[in-house]
């Protein structure tokens, strides 16, 4: 159905580094046209779009999954080149608390000369909320658990109805688009006296689904976010657990390894890694027997 | 005298480009010990210091020129990071309506765990205002003429009055300090029954003189503060000021030529160069009679 392109623009955890810029990731669904959206935007993104051949004009929406600087800090500066650009078009910014998205944007002297709508994204409670609907998916959010109010996205692309041009022919019906839509729309068809119904002729193509953790320790809800997601974007700023004095909030590699045996999920990949994993060496030896584990690296592009 | 070390970490205006980030740049003065001041602080500038091989732990004041968002929006990102870094220091920030610092700074959940110090510089009237002095130099102010409430910035050293050891000799004096330190603090010394006066053997060094521009038309406050300056980091955001529809308060490359014939400013770099000018030849063209003209880059380095 849908090609999804995901780009990692920002790897980094609280403090960035030479190869890490501050998280921000971007995804572009293709079918029909091209519709863009940013998934947190850590600062300096703009700049990582521009070294990604991105463009930011095309971005139609936000989500930021919660108030941690490294998470939003490169909203305002955006905004304000999406206004020097001349966008007309709305932008809708989808947040927990959401004043804080309005305060964060007037501080400075600068007025957009777009329209742009606040959404709040509910960070407590354990119900799946739909943010956005198109004709072909669904943006999803969950509360998560991190030291303060988070959520975590999803995009969930809607399954579709395909015609079995195979089986058409054999019951002797033309390969027409009239056809298909009439099989589609009334959901069966009668041809040369013969009724045929939409389930003999059809499958059902499993929609896609995307999970962005945002910062979370491994959680209840992120689990029933995940279930066969086709890829997982997963906190993993904790190589070792040991090697924090404190709980900040996020899964360690052997949580990750733990959740991903009980949850459904053909691919990972691990991000938001911390500033003290110079070589990755290790981490690559600790996750060598689960190939679909992967580390994250700053402009690495997937496509699904 | 103190060895002072520029280096520009961002020469872009308002949009960044893959090779110029947003305005910010570093001093660094040394004289016994090394103090480091940071001048204006846009998006990026922690990831641009890291690339610069700076440390950011060691800026002890950051003085921003006005509120525009490509000047102070990786001040919160910056201080972030110094306090994951465990900085205890107090910090000082300069701006003018610091009480937009104090918000930019709490949006988010962040507490620093040093002291900010919030400090008032004046964006009106003609007045040079002296916001630091130390043993060895002062930081100046005066209002300048943006579309907003700005400042320009200037680093002056102290004058020295230095012994001449030559002249001390030719009297029969010897090289000590002691001698020294008397001449310096009692202005004379009664040697052999003969009494010497410091003017008569000593000469005075001038101090060195950097003016940073801000964002700024060519103003009387502008020439006020720049004369007889070693440096001015000027704002050339026009190369021709046909290129613009609207006076958006900068100054362009030939009001700057017009300019530094009426003070007495040994070089001047051009920064906050509008993306517009992908090629510079046209404007090295331009400036090509006046050689203590210079187009900044992203990383270079002027020592005085």
């Amino acid at each position: 159905m849908g090609k999804i392109e995901v780009t990692f623009l920002g790897t980094a955890a609280g403090i960035p580094t030479k190869k890490r810029a501050h998280p921000a990731i971007h995804l572009a669904y293709t079918l029909d046209k091209e519709v863009c959206y940013l998934f947190d935007c850590g600062e300096g993104t703009q700049r990582q779009m521009l070294f990604a051949g991105l463009n930011f004009m095309k971005i139609k929406k936000i989500f930021i999954t919660h108030w941690h600087g490294d998470h939003y800090l490169g909203l305002p500066g955006l905004v304000e080149t999406m206004g020097f650009e001349g966008r007309k078009e709305p932008l809708t910014i989808y947040t927990p608390e959401p004043e804080r998205t309005k305060t964060l944007l007037s501080i400075g002297y600068f007025s957009p000369g777009f329209e742009i709508l606040y959404r709040n994204v509910p960070a407590e409670g354990s119900k799946i909320e739909k943010l956005v609907e198109t004709d072909y998916f669904e943006i999803l959010s969950i509360s998560v658990e991190h030291t303060v109010p988070a959520v975590c996205y999803a995009l969930v692309e809607k399954d579709r109805v395909r015609i079995d041009k195979e089986k058409l022919k054999s019951l002797g019906l033309p390969e027409k688009d009239k056809i298909y839509r009439i099989l589609k729309e009334e959901k069966e068809i009668v041809f040369k006296g013969k009724k045929i119904k939409l389930e003999d002729v059809s499958f059902v193509e499993k929609g896609k689904k995307i999970v962005y953790s945002g910062d979370t320790r491994i959680c209840e809800n992120l689990k029933k976010i995940s279930q066969n997601a086709d890829l997982l974007i997963q906190d993993c700023t904790y190589f070792d657990l040991n090697d924090f004095e404190q709980d900040y909030g996020h899964a360690s590699v052997e949580e990750v390894m733990d959740f991903i045996e009980k949850v459904n999920v053909k691919k990972v990949i691990l991000t938001h890694i911390s500033r003290r994993y110079k070589n990755l060496k290790d981490l690559k030896e600790k996750i060598k027997k689960y190939p679909n584990l992967e580390i994250a690296k700053d402009f690495m592009r997937i496509i699904l």
